[in-house]
């Protein structure tokens, strides 16, 4: 199996006609042109990505919380102890955890999946139907999958995308938990952009300075062992991500194939979004970045994906709920190139070609 | 009744008790410290104005939609004709606006009043139970109201805010709507912060080089009428406001007064903020800042009132509509304060002391 892929088709772009119809349609509607700023842009988007103008009101949006465990929490690089991770999907599970509360208040289902959590059985099979392994190796000291294990996490995240679009999702977010999570992805991202690690490493969920100096120190010899693998995605989820990271990137990934928008989270689902990027060339034009965390890497992961962020908030927190609290935003964009009134309908005099006029 | 001012009561702060209890409560909920970012800040913002932790959820937020013309449209200052206003307040009424669309998908209620649109009469005898008079002066040549029309317009306002806290409004947006009125709003904020026209003056709905130039003109000639006024809030309300302006000033002061909070919109109605401010000094802390509009001269007065914008989305328009987008966000602040699991609860292990712990 080494050297092949997972194989995704031609990835195609959002529907050309139906943006061009929907950025005619914005300059009809009773308002200065551009005066609604970003959600004309998102309009736009979303009537291309549903081929269709004025686009439909999102009804059915999904998260998704990839959950996995990273060996290299041993090596000193987070500010809570890996249990959390397991702990975290009984929360998900009983609805007590921040992304619940936000899905619920948006309307969005929330489904937690354990793709590499460190434990012997699964909170719930159903939970654990995808599960690859426990944890993800050491990527400090060694690989963090063997490439069949990588490849498997890709195609886990391909049929849930695929099982949450044929149960007519809309929209579809990806989220994130896994104590660790931040090391892998940053050095995903570091590989990808060539980044120096002290310029791209946070603090996760608020690491101190020790654990910073040892979750760099990592990252640097991770990063070393990734050198060859740069033009194989797959092989760097292999050497330097994991479970949880493959399955996010089959996941964003397979959201374009099926031509189902996403809005993007925080470091981790971007770091993932950046190799899936690589596996499925093209996919980012179904995706928007929900928000920008306070993760340096997160920053240069959105801007070679050229990814705008919807809201800028501080959030750090992943799960998903950077994504969901920009969801209404993209609501708002939807609804106002839907239902507002034209100049016509509405019978309310356009602009004056020429502001002379009225001098 | 020259000198005289409105009398608004010592504005009190909100409760330092609930947000204390607020901030503590964050901290035991299941998420690292700080990781919600901003949610945060504002879910004890919004605790410390409800004297209430947990907050209880907004059910009847309410905007105000504040509709008058302004004379110096005949200097040539805007991109559209006059009629404008008096043809989008019967947009307003028929549910055909951005803010009303926008209004609907969150759930809040919208009001419309005329102040001082350019007509003999109102829409309908509600939507012109406060108006003051036709239009308001130009500016660039005279006095936009008499002292007493002035006196009136913030009257008005505060009426209005106490219609709608005494309705059960437990959050209030202000809108605006009138061609031209961004010439006044830049002219109050350049007074307010003693800043030079050129530095400020946008381009309102969409002004051409020469419209803007005329509009930098105007407020040039304005602000030299302004100089007597500055210690006087209703003074320069007078002189280079507007009754629309005074009526949002009022609506805002009155807010604080009734302890109820607000999203500010855009320039316009951060123009009149910084009036309230000075005729009810504290008033400010009641308020937050939905958005950042691209007029030059809205992010000057958000410095100036110390308020940090919630979402920055290059919008434009006015009448509420940039607050409006701001609160889903308000309200999932207040959802993760109020429903999140606490560590205890969700039996999640909080963050381990040391970092090395983990080693």
């Amino acid at each position: 199996m080494t050297g092949s892929s997972p194989t995704f088709p031609a990835i195609e772009p959002p529907d050309e006609q139906a943006a061009a119809a929907a950025l005619a349609r914005q300059d009809t509607l009773t308002k200065p042109p551009g005066a609604l700023g970003r959600l004309e842009q998102l309009s736009v988007w979303v009537a291309s990505c549903q081929g269709s103008c004025p686009p439909r009101q999102f009804q059915r949006p999904r998260v998704v919380v990839f959950a996995g465990d990273h060996g290299v929490v041993a090596a000193g690089v987070s500010a809570f102890p890996a249990e959390v991770t397991a702990q975290m999907v009984a929360n998900f599970a009983a609805g007590g955890a921040a992304v619940n509360v936000l899905a619920e208040l948006v309307g969005a289902g929330v489904r937690v999946v354990d793709v590499a959590v460190d434990t012997d059985e699964p909170l719930t099979p159903a939970i654990g139907a995808y599960k690859v392994r426990r944890s993800s190796g050491n990527i400090a000291v060694e690989d963090a999958l063997s490439r069949d294990e990588a490849e498997a996490a890709v195609a886990a995240g391909r049929r849930i995308a695929d099982e949450e679009v044929d149960a007519g999702a809309d929209l579809l977010i990806a989220g994130d938990m896994g104590i660790g999570n931040t090391t892998p992805a940053t050095t995903l991202i570091a590989a990808l952009t060539d980044a120096e690690p002290v310029a791209v490493v946070g603090r996760g969920t608020g690491v101190d300075d020790d654990g910073w100096a040892r979750k760099t120190a990592a990252i640097r010899d991770a990063l070393y062992r990734a050198r060859g693998q740069l033009a194989d995605p797959v092989g760097l989820l292999a050497v330097c991500g994991g479970a949880d990271l493959g399955a996010m990137a089959g996941f964003c990934a397979q959201a374009a194939v099926r031509r189902t928008p996403v809005l993007l989270d925080g470091v981790v689902v971007t770091a993932a979004a950046m190799v899936a990027d690589r596996m499925a060339p093209g996919a980012r034009r179904w995706w928007q970045a929900g928000h920008r965390s306070t993760e340096p890497a997160h920053s240069l992961a959105l801007q070679r994906l050229a990814l705008d962020p919807i809201v800028d908030l501080g959030m750090r927190l992943g799960e998903g709920t950077g994504a969901v609290v920009a969801l209404p935003i993209l609501r708002a964009a939807v609804a106002t190139l839907t239902s507002m009134a034209t100049f016509e309908e509405a019978q309310v005099s356009n602009r004056v070609d020429d502001g002379s006029d009225t001098s």
